[in-house]
């Protein structure tokens, strides 16, 4: 059953507060309304999209620069970025990413979103995996968006360990522990 | 000291007997000849190339068809099939596998090599990769060839466990041990 204006906007507010990846597509089958009333539930609501809404997620000055790789060698938009810390990135999964079988996302694009991502943190030079645990936790179809969040989680000298998560909309599609050497010890 | 010819040619013979994934750019470093001279050698000694003695050797029939992919969606040459048991692959690193800063090859090429070779090797029309625990184990660099080998290791009845190692001449630069689904019941 479809809701009434006021009470589908104030619901729409607070699931876009609980999981702020959602996408306009996934509201608007939620509420079964068009993808353009969300759009303009989202103006009256002051809500900007969810490009803006992951911007603003983790406080995000993403005045750091990338240390361990030039920008454009990231896999994915890299849209937050503090370094040694957090690290979050887009990746829209589009034909050239599938299988041309199933239209299921091939594992190592979404691999290559979170390495790369995992590279991306490390305030060093030089960064490169050493080893990796990965979990491919439900299949990505392509139209779908990956977002993910990589966390460094522990260090020793040479060796950081960075957790990476990818999501679509709310739910968990890749996991992967990523451990990384770097040339330089930290300084911390 | 350089060995005269008799002589180089057969440790050249033992060297290709004990090693055969060993490159004639390997070879010619090794005696501190030319390639052209090992090429020489090779020749007059009846020895095929390196991409025919890989084939060779895993007493390759490589009638078999891929099952759970076309064979463009593998990254790298497929040169050996037996399906639920081994495949083998070549990757040529090229500058558009590495990093700009340091020229060596990215994690997820290497591991898309792998990944889809266990994706190959699979004896079903559907194979999704669960899990995976991997491990680089020395860097490689742009110019070097990259050679997979992926072996089925264990069943249960929807899960198949491949191992897959990577070499450069006979040293391991990849290893990784894949989880894979398969959508169908194993036949055995």
């Amino acid at each position: 059953m479809k809701l009434k204006k006021k009470e589908r906007q104030e619901k729409l507010k607070e699931m876009i507060e609980e999981t702020p990846f959602i996408t306009d597509e996934e509201l608007a089958k939620t509420f079964d309304v068009s993808i353009q009333t969300i759009r303009l539930d989202r103006l009256e609501l002051s809500i900007p999209e969810l490009r803006e809404r992951i911007k603003h997620v983790a406080n995000n000055n993403w005045n750091e620069t990338l240390k361990a790789l030039p920008i454009d060698e990231v896999i994915g938009e890299v849209v937050n970025l503090e370094l040694d810390n957090l690290a979050i990135s887009i990746l829209d999964i589009k034909e050239e990413h599938v299988f041309s079988r199933n239209m299921i996302a091939r594992g190592h694009h979404l691999f290559a979103q979170a390495n790369s991502l995992a590279v991306a943190v490390i305030n060093d030079e030089l960064a490169l995996t050493a080893n990796a645990e990965i979990y491919f936790t439900r299949p990505v179809k392509a139209g779908e968006r990956v977002i993910a969040k990589a966390s460094v989680v522990g260090h020793d000298k040479k060796r950081t360990v960075v957790e990476v998560k990818s999501y679509v909309n709310s739910e968990v599609v890749f996991e992967g522990k990523f451990h990384m050497y770097r040339t330089t010890e930290r300084k911390s």
